[in-house]
């Protein structure tokens, strides 16, 4: 077991990758409660990350307590946030309106900030009708399209978001995030906000702004928040390819917990370039090394 | 005006782009029905190709006889079409199964060249529900996904051709076309089958093997069909940038009609860097000039 200076830094604060560091399935990994309010005590802000765009930040907040953890909405960093702190960030204009592909999560975290939005689950039902010289028209007042995750995508979302990025000057284009697959449920992978989002790469050929993981906005987004420095940030999580290769990428300080996908065989084969600054069993030792 | 020599060679066959070419919205250009007669009377084969997979060639032809064009569906080449030509193409095996995102172009090809398929318009109603424990599961005998243009493309569809993608070893990813527009209504540009490759295309992080324009096996199948060196092939078409552009990288000679989109301004400026081998007013004057 290595166990690098980073982890009980107590300087540091710490965004954590969700599945895998804080909970597996529907249950915490053991001890995690009991660290996250010892971490507290020290004075570290905790930031929850998900690049998950279904729910508001409000609306993860039944997750944490359902599971028995004790969490405020300020902790949880989610995508759909993401994308309504980016549209805040760069001034987006009140006036204007914000043509959605996403579920709730996206809505909720726009209207807390003040936006206007149209589509989103009010557009689940629609279909497109063939009949000749049939047309849908877009709303001109649209400047920003936001794609995350939706079950509900369909044709006439896809072309309603096509004509506003094709049709109005200067209208954004924001990616929650383009992951391959998202975890619905756990008895499979599904298909994730990179195919709403890929979609809408296809039909306009132009390339979004991401605000979710791996894209550096939520690591300067938090920084800003928190007023830190990046450097003074660890990013705790399960996997070496996103989450330690985003810390390391953002110039944080990284450790991996073996509770999730990575095995301690893997980290420490000369075929994996990945380094964590550190590694744990699980994040609960944190509470375990720095009380013995 | 300036006419090549390549358009009344008579030992050339000619593909055809048909909108803007032979005809304009639900008109038949002028001359053209006469011109397709003097061409076939020297012996010319004849293709109409088009990227549209929604019908079949059987499918198209109540198009061409609608507006008075005596055509047979051999002569009729569509990316519904060539997805299943190149299926036979390889020798897919018949005992393996297709998945579809399409409507019923694609479905009608497949059926004519013996292939089992699943998916298309049969899917069109499905919902992902989300019950813990939910999972969709994907047949193991599919062995190849076909995407097209679908109106009808939803989250469960999606989804299926993910898995048999990610989970069948050796699955086929084939794309009727990655055009980011098609013509559903003249009233507008729609979202083309390129925002359905590229749900998959981000859900995958696998790129297809294209069959339509622009990619290189529908003139080879046309050649091979015809029993024609490509050099012997003519491709008539109204836009500088696809069908000029995919004739001339495809080793064939090349016709500009300026019926369609291409004014000769736009053709003769010194920013326009694709030449046709020749350009007419319209592919009538074909006709007008070789019975001259």
């Amino acid at each position: 077991m290595t166990l690098g200076s980073a982890s009980i830094d107590t300087t540091l604060d710490v965004i954590y990758h969700l599945k895998g560091v804080i909970w597996r399935g529907d249950s915490v990994i053991s001890g995690i409660p009991e660290t996250l309010d010892h971490l507290r005590s020290l004075g570290k802000q905790l930031y929850f990350v998900t690049n998950n765009s279904t729910k508001s930040r409000a609306g993860y907040l039944s997750k944490f307590t359902s599971l028995g953890l004790n969490i405020s909405a300020d902790e949880i960093y989610s995508s759909s946030y993401a994308a309504a702190s980016y549209l805040e960030s760069i001034n987006f204009p009140k006036d204007k309106k914000i043509y959605v592909i996403g579920q709730e999560g996206i809505l909720e975290e726009l209207e807390l900030k003040g936006f206007k939005y149209l589509g989103g689950p009010a557009d689940a039902d629609h279909r497109v009708e063939l009949k000749p010289g049939f047309r849908l028209d877009q709303d001109p007042d649209v400047g920003a399209v936001v794609v995350g995750f939706d079950r509900f995508v369909n044709y006439y979302k896809i072309q309603i978001a096509t004509l506003c990025l094709r049709e109005n000057p200067g209208c954004l284009f924001i990616a929650t995030n383009l992951d391959a697959v998202t975890h619905l449920t756990d008895a499979q992978e599904w298909a994730g906000a990179g195919s709403m989002v890929g979609a809408l790469r296809g039909s306009t050929k132009r390339e979004p702004t991401v605000v979710g993981k791996p894209a550096d906005f939520m690591l300067s987004d938090i920084a800003t928040h928190a007023g830190i420095d990046r450097s003074e940030i660890c990013m705790v999580g399960d996997r070496l390819d996103t989450d330690i290769a985003f810390g390391k990428d953002g110039g944080l300080s990284t450790i991996l917990v073996l509770s999730g996908v990575t095995s301690e065989e893997e980290l420490l084969s000369p075929d994996n370039k990945i380094r964590p600054d550190a590694y744990l069993d699980s994040l609960a030792d944190v509470l375990r090394l720095s009380t013995a």
